[in-house]
């Protein structure tokens, strides 16, 4: 497998709401064009969205199907490129699996969130990917359940932007950001 | 004024779509949460949608007061904060006209695009916002029209992933690493 060996996870269960339950949030369209052609640009080899609604999974595949096989892949090619790199998977443990079985090796898995605290810095992750194959795990509603907390899986240290405290990022943009951070041109 | 004193400005017209023409696209609800989230996320002092329809300046108007002063500013008071920052133009000049008045000098326009070539970096452009206030030009659809490229402004480097010459970023995600790029803590 290639160095760095990057995937994303965006999990959709087990997250916590804006009152702190846990729930199941629902899939939106536009999450999963958006990571893929991000992923795409930074050379991503995995997005998984992480569903156990069994309901949720046969969307994501028919979007999915629109646009690799159907009338989506003539319409906009480039989109279809990005769009192959997309899998669904029905837990975080599943998605793990498969990643495993895709590098070939153990996989890192790293959490993210606006909220974590003590977490590695991005430059120093940056430094490990050349070790290791990073399963980078985002959220969707108000963030990763405390459990995903509680696995002693890495934090990685939360974006902050002009350092007024205001941190409610898109998580197409979160995403966005970190790609860029861990994996663009290093030159700035 | 605030120095860096920073504009955003998200262009609907003139445009080209996928075939080349000029067009104006039309107004994407998601674009104007997700800007003006990341922007208020970096300090950023305005965002200007700038579409000379009517009917898509009523639209936006529409949903700035819902989340202002409707029910979604006690919904979610963030992105009520956020959404403040949020003004219509009907054209590129208007959005520069007002944001001259706001930040009390020339502003400086520079124009972005995957396919721009020989632009300053994002490093120059960087030093460049201690003394300019930046107006920081987006495109939607398949990019800003090349009438705008014969002005003479400013052009920005291309945001370049893998280095594989995919680059189909979405706005929101290409806008998130600019700002970062540009606004975000400097140590990395």
């Amino acid at each position: 497998m290639k160095q760095p060996a990057v995937a994303i996870a965006l999990v959709h269960h087990p997250i916590v709401n804006r009152r702190g339950d846990v729930v199941t949030t629902a899939v939106t369209n536009l999450d999963i064009h958006d990571l893929a052609r991000t992923a795409r640009t930074y050379g991503v080899d995995r997005v998984y969205l992480v569903t156990p609604l069994a309901e949720q999974q046969q969307l994501v595949d028919r979007i999915l199907q629109h646009w690799r096989q159907g009338h989506g892949s003539s319409y906009n090619p480039k989109r279809a490129e990005a769009l192959k790199l997309v899998a669904v998977a029905a837990s975080l443990e599943e998605a793990m699996a498969d990643w495993h079985q895709v590098c070939g090796s153990e996989p890192w898995p790293v959490l993210t969130g606006a909220a974590s605290q003590g977490g590695i810095s991005f430059g120093r992750c940056r430094e490990m990917l050349t070790e290791r194959s990073l399963l980078l795990v985002l959220g969707t509603g108000w963030g990763l359940a405390p459990e995903l907390f509680e696995q002693g899986w890495t934090v990685l240290e939360p974006i902050v932007g002009a350092g007024d405290n205001y941190n409610h990022l898109p998580v197409r943009s979160a995403a966005a950001i970190m790609l860029d951070r861990l994996l663009g041109a290093p030159e700035r």
